[in-house]
């Protein structure tokens, strides 16, 4: 089954503790995008400006991730710089210059529209909402959003969450979305808002993930080396929406085995800076790991 | 097989969002006690002020608690004030009254020395170390300790370590023990200071165990009702080293199972104010949650 993702692509400035990359290739579809294609075929909608080099376009093209609806506008691709604190659990945004990613219409391409398994990286509910109108009928869509849309468009976003499958957040993020400080009275009150499935970072802590029919937690991958968090939560999505992909059912079993390739996939991007990493794995070192961290959970 | 626990006897006011209770029984020592007492045979060594009333003796010995190692002195019972935040996760020390627990020179009974396994709860390195010269020769000797003996007696705590089995600390305390940001590396750095296993408290984001031999990791069980973290680490290690006195051998599967059991009788702990809801809760009920607890976290 092939995926589609809609997000951002982006220039990011990064500092952490480890050292500084300038400009490096990141972007919300396009951690999403590396991720996902070390199991399926991943379909990519984002906008990029004049400046995007034919080196990044061909890296990305190499991978099998289909640039169909990577739409070039006259101007700057959106650009992040972020600093990282000591223990690299918190961040601080220096500077966004959203440029051509400023007023993003995502146009879904015609032969894309039958897609199966949908993400909708973090974005405006409204603009989230005009994908999922542009598509036949997904038969799994999932969405990301952040305390941004939470505060200033609730309303947009409550929209959203009644139309789409399932939910990927924060902690702090559910917390502040359902008014529960209780992190398991949250994602139970998340699943009253519409989506099936609710599934809440934790980063180092891992992630909790809750359903109608059962709830289920697993601890990150026990990484020694973290040289750069961006990305992780986008490259975890990646991770799951690209192996639930692989499935012929979606089931309590497959749902949980894609949390764990989520999990797997994060941790890859973390030990590198950028994309580095997760660009460079394959699929033999993703299954190396997820079966590390199966033996890392492994009760008695 | 019997369990000695050698630690504080408190009374102590609880300030959280959810009410406050004043001067109600706690101490490392009599949270370990109440949960551990579920398993096995608890013979405690504390102390306590004339103040301490004839009703908490009996409540402790009814549940099979040996007081044999009690001591009373002229003074009052230790006392602690403390005032949690709003998503209790944090928690500050209002008041702290050492009283008769201020020069606290534990005797094990001639009848307690022979015991097996030996839970050093939190204290003065020097004091804790005390406790082993009093032994035979226990099998399986565990320690917690805290922030205030890494900063203040660091040398005495690296002696401790060196002659003990197991370490139980939260996250912040193995990372200042040993200088190591990322957590993984502190708990293996950690055991490089002596003990053969190392136990990391991570609250309500479970635990971390690291051995030589293996590395394990449990979320905690998934509460709701959370009224009051106070006592929460004690009746971790409660359940732990409880369960653990009752395997005739300590082996991977075994301290996985004392794992999930401490972080069963530290749920329930969290549940009541002070001692009210692990005194009063069963075998039965234990085993419950440990069943809730291992289809939490089954994974695929």
């Amino acid at each position: 089954m092939t995926l589609l993702v809609v997000g951002s692509t982006a220039f990011d400035t990064i500092e952490t503790p480890h050292g500084t990359a300038t400009d490096c290739l990141g972007g919300s579809s396009t951690y999403f995008s590396l991720a996902a294609r070390l199991f399926t075929q991943v379909r990519l909608v984002s906008v990029v400006g004049t400046d995007f080099p034919p080196q990044h376009r061909r890296m990305l093209e190499e991978r099998g991730i289909d640039l169909g609806g990577v739409e070039t506008k006259t101007g700057r691709t959106f650009r992040w710089h972020g600093r990282y604190s000591t223990d690299m659990n918190a961040r601080e945004t220096l500077d966004v210059q959203l440029n051509t990613f400023g007023d993003f219409r995502p146009v879904v391409p015609p032969e894309f529209r039958a897609t199966q398994f949908v993400f909708l990286a973090n974005g405006a509910p409204a603009t989230q909402r005009s994908v999922l109108e542009q598509l036949d009928a997904p038969r799994f869509c999932v969405a990301d959003t952040m305390d941004l849309w939470i505060e200033r468009d609730r309303d947009g976003l409550l929209e959203l969450l009644r139309r789409i499958d399932g939910l990927i957040v924060n902690d702090a993020e559910v917390k502040q979305l359902t008014g529960r400080l209780n992190l398991i009275q949250a994602g139970r009150a998340c699943l009253q808002l519409g989506p099936k499935l609710v599934i809440v970072k934790k980063g180092e802590h891992g992630c909790f993930v809750f359903s109608n029919f059962f709830h289920y937690a697993l601890p990150a991958y026990p990484t020694e080396q973290v040289l750069d968090p961006t990305g992780a939560g986008d490259s975890f999505a990646g991770g799951f929406m690209g192996y639930l992909a692989t499935c012929d059912t979606i089931t309590l079993w497959n749902m949980k085995r894609a949390v764990a390739y989520g999990t797997v996939t994060a941790s890859l991007t973390v030990e590198g800076f950028g994309v580095d990493r997760i660009a460079n794995a394959d699929r033999a070192a993703v299954e190396r790991r997820y079966h590390e961290l199966q033996q890392f959970v492994a009760g008695a």
